[in-house]
């Protein structure tokens, strides 16, 4: 547990200002761009005074949002999202303050699975809708089974392939969420549906939008209009395996586009390549990782793959703490180029997917992939690394 | 700890007979190779029979053997080199039928420390040996010393610079070490000097040696004579980062070259591409890895290289368990290549090498590298992770 909330902030306003001369202004909104002026508008929360700020080289950096469906009473007390670090400190607060007796997460993704596993950690039953049959979409529906499992060990109910039509309320508060196959009582619901990028303000300057309606960027992350830019959660992305428009919004993702945007805006020519798709996250003990193309994708793609599942040890099968590692890779049929990989497994795992991010942005096959000469002793891994286990299996598929 | 020897065993003659109708003669010794007449010289021990035996194609897989330099009584009783099982089980039965006062390690690479490590573990003090100013050779200067500090924290007490010079001994076994600056006093000697490949038999049979006197191979591990293969720790590689002929005496690499060779004789025309020399080990938690050029390998292939140190924590700076974490990376001065990298640090900081061994085989320039979409989440990383840190330092210098 992290002791202190302020050990989760990376840099106050006036580190900021000491360190890197950056000036924040903190409680100001942008409330729109003038492109044709070069300027923005800028409301000041405290005294709602606003004003004209010019601008030489403007950079949005707007963010994402998380996705409130307009279900009936969506907006009742106790019902949260989690996007901010104000928002985990105000639903800490609530549950310190008054203990709920059930929980419900909707959504089974990364945020919804870690919320469900915190609210368990504190004692809170833990109730799970997910409207898909699976958890975790972007994973294939069998490796996601096994996320299934692990999550239901830790003692979270699971309702998948159920939809949440509303909620019902007491006095202004949450005490149960409907679906399309029942009810479930609830002080606490934590939405986990995903983010959207923050492109209203985009959108209404007349800068064109791509992906999902992120802020269309080209590779130097200049947007569709002259002098500004976008870069992170609000921003599109190249995917490198299909080379096409993509929307990421994670945390790595955004810090490199943030880097290269202000390279490109300091007059350093710099291209942000791509992004993989690649995520890893754990539930209890277990640690999942995906990167590229799954099966659902390549086939949205018009790619025909093969895919091999491995089970393994983490470490020689002899040595005290290997556990088990089931490894999903993914190959085009016909140029055995690598496309993706997926990864559940105990500790020492999630972070095996690095060197199937490498080999895919390399475009390598199964083939050069199978050869890597990937560090090998009985404490680490077996003498056949999992990874390449599965390569070995999937180049018969190819 | 690692319950019975018998789990050490991969697999008995008798289960290569069963599941893979493979027919194992233990005890049986090839004397003499006669390729032009297509047969081999086999000795029974058991009761020193001879015979000669045809065959149409032959793999020479007879390994390496741990080296035992000419010194001065150096076999004396008491005095250990570590290769087969057979010597491990030797080397415990002795510790625990008359435990040693003091032990003395010679040599300071992988063997050596891990030996030096589980003496210290079963109470014996334990002084280390090496000629070299710094242990693990196969590291920069710096990053070694890193190991050293590990060693030395684990009671390890370590004199580097120094060389063996033979042994003092009474009634027949070891009593003392002696070196070219002093004597020390030890009943159980273990010798880590490394390993050469077993290729007298190829030698003198006419089949040509390369790197080391190793046996050469080509890219389908055919040895310059018909019909003659080989494959593991008796062959030649080709290094991938320089092209080269290289030798490299480890597991991994001989297992996937058994498999390559085993595809070749059965018609399945596959090439083995090469060793990145990829290397991992642990000093009590400290894990260490390496993979492809260190600044003196670098310089002995006449490559200019630029090098980046960077001190990082292997999960989010916040996220309980976080440890300290060196990376070392280089790159060719010019073209920007990525050509090795070199990495101490605490629990999961080892496996990080192997997105840096796919870089290097795949040829990708530190700028490749440094967009690569690694995974990240808090309990796994920093939003970048500390090998790209590392390349965004290095960046700068390439």
């Amino acid at each position: 547990m992290v002791d202190e909330t302020r050990h989760l902030i990376a840099r106050t306003p006036e580190e900021f200002k000491v360190r890197q001369n950056i000036i924040v202004y903190p409680g100001h909104e942008v409330t729109a761009v003038e492109p044709a002026s070069g300027r923005i508008r800028v409301l000041r929360r405290e005294d709602g005074e606003e004003w004209w700020e010019p601008y030489d080289q403007l950079l949005l950096a707007t963010g994402a949002s998380p996705i409130r469906p307009p279900l009936p009473n969506i907006d009742a007390h106790g019902i949260y999202t989690v996007n901010s670090l104000a928002d985990g400190i105000a639903l800490r607060a609530a549950i310190d303050a008054r203990p709920p007796h059930r929980a419900l997460v909707v959504g089974g993704g990364y945020i919804g699975l870690e919320m469900a596993e915190n609210l368990i950690r504190v004692g809170i039953p833990v109730d799970l809708v997910e409207q898909s049959p699976q958890l975790m979409t972007s994973l294939d529906p069998d490796m996601a089974g096994l996320v299934a499992r692990a999550a239901e060990s830790l003692g979270i109910s699971l309702h998948l392939g159920e939809a949440v039509t509303g909620f019902e309320v007491i006095h202004g508060a949450v005490s149960a969420v409907l679906t399309d196959r029942g009810s479930y009582p609830a002080e606490l619901v934590v939405l986990g549906l995903g983010v959207q990028p923050n492109s209203d303000l985009a959108r209404a300057a007349g800068i064109p939008l791509g992906a999902k309606e992120s802020i269309r960027v080209d590779p130097y992350l200049r947007t569709g209009i002259e002098n500004i830019w976008a870069a992170g959660d609000c921003a599109q992305s190249r995917h490198v395996v299909t080379g096409r428009p993509t929307w990421v919004a994670l945390g790595t993702v955004a810090n490199k586009m943030g880097r290269v945007a202000g390279l490109n805006i300091a007059g350093v020519r710099t291209a942000f390549p791509g992004v993989a798709g690649t995520a890893i996250t754990k539930v209890g003990t277990v640690e999942i990782a995906r990167t590229g193309l799954s099966t659902e994708e390549a086939a949205a793609e018009g790619l025909l793959v093969a895919s091999s599942t491995t089970t393994a040890k983490t470490r020689a099968g002899y040595y005290p703490g290997a556990e088990r590692i089931t490894v999903k890779l993914f190959a085009e049929v016909g140029t055995g180029r690598m496309v993706g990989g997926q990864i559940v497994g105990g500790q020492g795992s999630g972070k095996r997917i690095d060197p199937v991010v490498a080999a895919i942005t390399a475009r390598m096959t199964v083939d050069d992939f199978l050869h890597l000469d990937l560090a090998y002793a009985p404490p680490f891994s077996p003498t056949w690394d999992p990874v390449l286990v599965a390569a070995r299996q999937l180049l018969h598929q190819v």
